[in-house]
């Protein structure tokens, strides 16, 4: 028997550098559209992820899932990967995606969901700054 | 006339102790499962609770509901229950459910729910920690 | 061809003064129903704007929309609007309506929606106090 | 026997209206020195006030003091005071002084200082807005 | 040569429950000062200890201390010994004192001082609720 | 005649890329010293300056320094030199200083204090990450 439907949230936080830019696009293009986000030298952000679960409680335990569990999969999937790393030139993920919020969020999302149970629905929130954060849920 | 559907939150806190463990299980199988907090004689925390209302704005008084009202339903089912108490010992709802994040959750949400209008949808969130949080929106 | 459908928040800040009553209620009346909110000589908040847009990533920028757009969009239409007025003596939107939180932020929202493209959904988020904030998505 | 020497600090909160300007000025000349701050109809903060004691541990309690007395001090002497005011035109302790955070913080330190035990030193910290705050520590 | 005199603070959190009371009081006298934190079956906090140190900067490495070994002293002194125990059942080091902040600022400081360098001087904060907190420099 | 004395903080943001690592140091030996922080392509943070200032107040205007001149300062000082900056790369400050935060603080410091009034002590805190700040006040 399954217990009430629940989500649960776990916070880490790693940091990074990165740049906005299109490498077809000229200097100035990429400052009129990235900002200061265009400089050529990096720059970079601590950035926190939520990682909400949406699913049952488990009526054994009294948990949606096990947070050292998630803890866990977090940690390897998204925080050991990117951590102190450099997104343009350090990470596979991002050799054709530019390394905004939105598309850390997508990439993290992509990297979690297959480590879940199937009957958890996922959703990844990166904040990037205390201004500014995104939240994704898959497609 | 109704007003625009809207959603408010009141936060508050309390602080309690309370221990993860199944009776019927052997002090490693709780250890094994829910690891430090099995330990026996109990830790606690700083418990935040935001609890949600969606429902229309009354065209009188331009409220969802006097938050004073909220704030007394809150703090009669759920601080003054749960405040300055053990979850294990001390807190009958907890007679027959461990009581973890999402359980609090849930019992909160049942608690409070009785108490506001029919037309009022309603959310608990419980933080445990900075790191981990719940919330329940009823089955 | 559109990339995945993400949302994204902005904050922004403004300090205004405001009182709650209704100006056919005795002092009485609206003491007892909005208690302090309603002394004659206004009080005031650090009030918190959380902007949340819905919509596609593009996949050109990897952005759902430009912060620097968005935060211009909320500086005008809110910040400058409201930072450092007094709701009820300055500000035409509440002349007929009551500046709660919940006003405040249907205001807001009605003031932010015709400035973003179509396809895109809109909740704006208004933080009172550390206590309490309210959410509105349109009706 | 005393004990340790310590500092401890109990954190309240109050809300209030201000305007910052001086009346043998005009208009013209407040704007240059206040900016907005000077607006004829007031704004206002969730002012945030923390009062920092300093003294010996008790032995007995292994409290430098019973917070509940000290909050019951703030209470009485800073938010019940200011709570829902207006600086300007509700409150005498401003009559001659200008409501900066500046002033608010040496005027509670004022009000606080005599309801303390003589070998207890008060600094008092007055956080406006999230980017700025004072501390003042008597002279 | 030694660089610049700088502090420096590391943040950890730890989780615990405790009591208020002495044994040679009866139940009535320590309700009557230590309210509901004499409540018979523990209560408990998610503590936050902030570790300043005050000395020169290394000019070979532009630290004042590697904030790893500052986290492992933490760590290893404050946090394994403490998280998820209870201060009054489980800690030798309160047998004879009451685990007030206070004290548990003080015990902090004395079992982290002699794990630094002897230029080194240390400041304890412990923050237990969003309240209150207590901060101690040695005697 | 000079007012109280009293302390006044400002707060203000910036995005910024850094490694730490000595160049006469093999890659092994600044792993060693310096962890993740050495890894070649950078790695960044959200940075938070807090300038504290202390002072007499002014009575003619209650303040004790003009927050816009104070933003002001700080933001040509420090934000525009280094907001979405590599201190390794773009920042001529760090040619011969390791950017660890204790370096940062004083070549902050060293950067604000003589735009101030000579009577005004200055301190500054860099906060790194959520976990770790330092704060100097000059020699």
């Amino acid at each position: 028997m399954a217990g009430e439907t629940i989500r649960i949230c776990r916070r880490e936080t790693f940091n990074a550098a990165h740049r906005l830019y299109r490498k077809d696009w000229s200097d100035e293009k990429n400052y009129e559209v990235f900002g200061k986000c265009s400089y050529p030298n990096y720059h970079g952000h601590n950035y926190v992820i939520e990682v909400w679960l949406e699913g049952p409680i488990d009526p054994i335990t009294g948990y949606l899932m096990d947070l050292k569990l998630l803890k866990g999969i977090i940690q390897k999937e998204v925080c050991d990967r990117f951590d102190h790393k450099n997104f343009n030139l350090d990470c596979a993920e991002f050799k054709d995606r530019i390394p905004t919020a939105e598309n850390i969020a997508v990439v993290s999302w992509n990297l979690i969901k297959p480590e879940l149970p199937e009957n958890i629905a996922l959703e990844v929130v990166i904040q990037e700054t205390e201004k500014n954060k995104v939240a994704y849920r898959g497609n």
